[in-house]
C-alpha cells in the first residue's frame, strides 16, 4: 500500500468487500468474489490485502472512524451539553441509516483476527467514552439529573443502534423524522424531571 | 415426540443444544456435539428432532414464549399503563440477563428454515405488539405524552435488548440496580413532560 496508485484502488476494494459481505456474509464470501467485483485478478488484489480478514478490519475501522471523527467534531463544538447530546443522537441516527449495511457487519468483529479485533473494540470503546462525557457535562451543569454516566451512555447506544434493524427506506418514517422522536425522547430521559 | 418418554428428554436436549450453540456457534455445531452432551447416540437423538435447524427453532421458540407469557401475564394484571410499563421494563431486564446466551441466538434466526424462521418473526411480533399496546393505552390515559406508539415500543425493545451485551455477572452493577435505571429512564423518556 505505498504507491499512489496502489491507494486510489483501496477505496473501491473496500467498498466492493462491503458489499460482498453485505450480500454473502462474511465467511461465505471469497476473495475471488471481492476481485470479481472490483475487475481485478486475485493476485493482483494480495497487492492491496493480506487476506479477506484484512478486508472486514478495514470496512469497520473505517466505518469506525467515520463516526468517531462525527462524535468528536461536536464535543469540539461550542454547543452546552444538552445541545451537544441533541446533535450527537441525530447524526448517529443520519449515518446509520443512510449507510445501514456497514453498521450491520460489525456482527463479525469475533471473526477479526486478535490485533485487529481488538483495534475495532477501542474504537467503539472511544465512541462510547465520549457519549460519556457529553452526558457527565451535561450532568455537572445540572442539566441531566444524577445518573451513571457509563450505564446512561449505554442505554443511548442501545436505543440508536436498534434503528437500522427495522428502518426501512420505503416505510412510513423518514430519517429526520425518526431522528427528532430518538433525540426528544432520549433528552427528556436523562433531563432533570 | 409422541409417548411420555420422549417428552421427558427432550427439555434436556434443548437445553444441551443451547449450550452448544452458545459455545461453538450454531453454524459449527453438530447433531454429534448434541448427542454427546446429553449422552445419547445420534440415530437416538432422530426419534426427538429431524435435525440441528429444528433444534435451533425450539431453542428461539421457548425462549420467545417466556417472554410472551410473561409479558401477557402483565397486560393482563390492573396495574394502569404507567405501573405496566414499568414491570414489563423490569421483568424484561431480569429475564434477559439472568439468561443472557439463549438471547444472544436471536442472532441466528436467518439460519431457520423458511416455516420456523417466519414462526420465530411472528412470536417477537407479538412481543412488540402487547408493549406498543400498553404505551398506547398510556398515551390514552394521559399518562405519556402523544406519540408513535410503533416508534415508542421500537426505541424501549433498542434500549432493553442491548444490556446483555454490555453486562458481566462480575461487573459493577446488579441485575436490579440495572432494571431500576432502565425503568425510570424509560417512563420518563414516554411521559408528559
Amino acid at each position: 500500500m505505498q504507491s499512489g496508485e496502489t491507494l486510489t484502488k483501496l477505496p473501491q476494494i473496500i467498498e466492493a468487500a462491503t458489499r460482498c459481505f453485505q450480500d454473502k456474509g462474511y465467511v461465505a464470501t471469497t476473495l475471488n468474489d471481492i476481485a470479481e467485483a472490483v475487475n481485478l485478478q486475485k493476485p493482483t488484489l494480495y497487492h492491496y490485502v493480506k487476506n479477506k480478514n484484512e478486508l472486514l478490519f478495514l470496512v469497520l475501522k473505517n466505518t469506525a472512524e467515520s463516526y468517531n471523527q462525527a462524535l468528536e467534531a461536536v464535543v469540539a463544538s461550542p454547543l452546552n451539553p444538552r445541545d451537544k447530546l441533541d446533535r450527537a443522537i441525530r447524526q448517529h441516527i443520519h449515518l446509520q441509516l443512510e449507510h445501514p449495511g456497514t453498521v450491520t457487519l460489525f456482527r463479525d468483529v469475533g471473526e477479526l483476527d486478535r490485533g485487529y479485533r481488538l483495534e475495532i473494540r477501542q474504537a467503539l470503546k472511544r465512541y462510547r467514552e465520549l457519549l460519556q462525557d457529553i452526558i457527565r457535562q451535561g450532568i455537572e451543569a445540572g442539566r441531566f439529573r444524577p445518573a451513571d454516566p457509563s450505564m446512561a451512555a449505554l442505554f443511548v447506544l442501545g436505543a440508536v443502534n436498534f434503528v437500522h434493524r427495522w428502518y426501512r427506506e420505503e416505510g412510513p418514517r423518514s430519517i429526520p423524522e425518526i431522528a427528532e422522536f430518538y433525540s426528544q425522547t432520549l433528552l427528556q430521559s436523562l433531563s432533570q424531571s
